[in-house]
């Protein structure tokens, strides 16, 4: 087997037309950045971003996925398509499940009969590894485990995979979810804040931590570097035989303790932890299987943990007002 | 293993108020004469019926599953929920997507949230045995196999099983899932119309029958009463161990060459077919593997082939206008 381990200059995206539609938040920054390092044409489409300065080399439009008649004519046919739209969040998804249907799946679907029009061919979806499963999934889960979602989120997200496939059947558009674990990083901010980010800015602004329960709580995080490798590679996948839907991880398992662990041994002293009840969680245990990743994209991930919280801890340092 | 293979007097719904969605269909107007028949009370919810008469003993409301505030004081805490309604047919389903799901899956999840408020305990579900599988499924199929559709009915049909499961988890709303076969039987008119039907009605009426290549395809087929007594069945499954997803098929595959026997030999003379090209189709072969419904419902469908095509015929001689 040929893993790719080193990114090819070759394979990247240098010279392409690149659409981040939601590509103003955490991870459409980080994908920005990458893709205008690669020297890729990037245009993001989105309502508000996170860090505009963070976005030098890319034209920013102020839009929504709702807002299809300024997204249309920024498209043309040999374009790469990135869909990180969201409008809802796993835990608050399940108050207005109406919303989280006609906000997400609609324009989505709009999108993709825009899509056909313009013979667009590649476009990239940012699906969720952590809640499309479900409780009686195995550990670490493959892609074929039964979905059975504990939120509205993962639903909207199950759906358009569906539609995805089936606009592919249907239509020549070849689109490739990833299934994305829990990813941290820099830029990583407001609303889309996950634990990591949290615990690192509170140790640095020395305030208590407040962990539910004892900690025990296992998640797949990815370094998020790696996960934009991962989706460019995904953009560029070229076996029609390869599946097109993947999970992204980091393959292993750590507990908020192991956070905890980690962040405090770079702080280099003791952080302030305020043990809380136990909160009634949806999954105690989330890991990906990513061999699919590895085998099909040629991607594994890069960064080692200590690095990843490393240089996750030496950006919030510098930049302590975001 | 225990089957309750004769059907239960004292299992069944009589006394009990039980509204049927989209009743007023093929479906629902066997499901209502059977409810009425046992002694239920029965509301049909449709906004049109293929046969007024034929729903003697129930009330019959015009609404569709949009009128909420037309359904909503209809329902009382202790009825049963039959949710009969799509708006939409496989085959045209992906002509328009959108409306597919504003029309099916964003009532659906309105009225959810009125049965939460009514604390409404038990809904059956009629969803979809033909499309939600794929071409890859292993045949017979069961209900475990991956959900690969083909067709937006059947992206929608899955959309709203994943939702059923998150307001059981949520919720207390026990709603049980039938993913249907093809039904065949008396009242099969209009849109609903099946291949069944419709060759025994040209039969009758002397007309060529029409067959895309040579009849080939093969279909599971159930004959209608055999669903219904499936439909009682779930709705009065009371083991919160048991699963909530059923598939509800006869568990044999025909084709359409079978089909054309079996009539033939009732008929008593030699059909006139023509057959016209090979139409493509989705999936060459569809069978479901019924055996959870075995275990679970005590059912298994009682009406032998041979029987349920001569009731069917006797139906459509009997009401030849209809």
């Amino acid at each position: 087997m040929k893993l790719n381990n080193t990114y090819e200059k070759t394979k990247c995206l240098k010279g392409r037309r690149c659409l981040l539609l939601g590509g103003g938040g955490f991870i459409g920054t980080n994908l920005c950045r990458q893709l205008v390092a690669e020297g890729a044409e990037v245009t993001v489409i989105s309502p508000h971003v996170i860090a505009e300065q963070a976005l030098l080399g890319a034209t920013w439009v102020r839009a929504t996925l709702e807002d299809l008649d300024l997204i249309e004519p920024l498209i043309r046919q040999d374009d790469y398509i990135f869909h990180m739209v969201s409008t809802t969040v796993p835990a608050s998804s399940n108050e207005n499940v109406v919303a989280d249907i006609t906000s997400n799946i609609l324009p989505t679907l709009r999108l993709l009969d825009t899509l056909v029009q313009k013979q667009i061919a590649r476009m990239v979806f940012l699906s969720s590894g952590g809640t499309i499963y479900g409780r009686n999934a195995p550990i670490p889960t493959p892609e074929n485990a039964a979905n059975e979602p504990l939120c509205s989120y993962g639903i909207h997200k199950l759906t358009i995979e569906k539609y995805l496939a089936l606009y592919r059947y249907l239509h020549e558009i070849d689109a490739v979810a990833l299934r994305v674990a829990n990813p941290f990083g820099p830029y990583q901010i407001g609303l889309a804040q996950g634990v990591v980010a949290a615990i690192i800015r509170k140790a640095i602004s020395n305030q208590p931590i407040t962990i539910w329960g004892d900690g025990r709580i296992v998640r797949d995080y990815i370094y998020v570097s790696d996960l934009t490798q991962a989706i460019v590679r995904a953009a560029l996948i070229d076996d029609p035989e390869a599946p097109r839907v993947y999970n992204v991880g980091s393959g292993v398992g750590r507990s908020i303790r192991e956070i905890l662990e980690t962040v405090q041994a770079i702080h280099g002293k003791a952080l302030d932890i305020v043990n809380t009840e136990e909160r009634a969680v949806d999954l105690a245990v989330s890991i990906l299987d990513i061999s699919q990743a590895r085998v099909h994209l040629g991607w594994i991930p890069q960064t080692p943990w200590e690095t990843a919280i490393t240089k996750t801890y030496d950006w919030v340092m510098t930049n302590p007002s975001m």
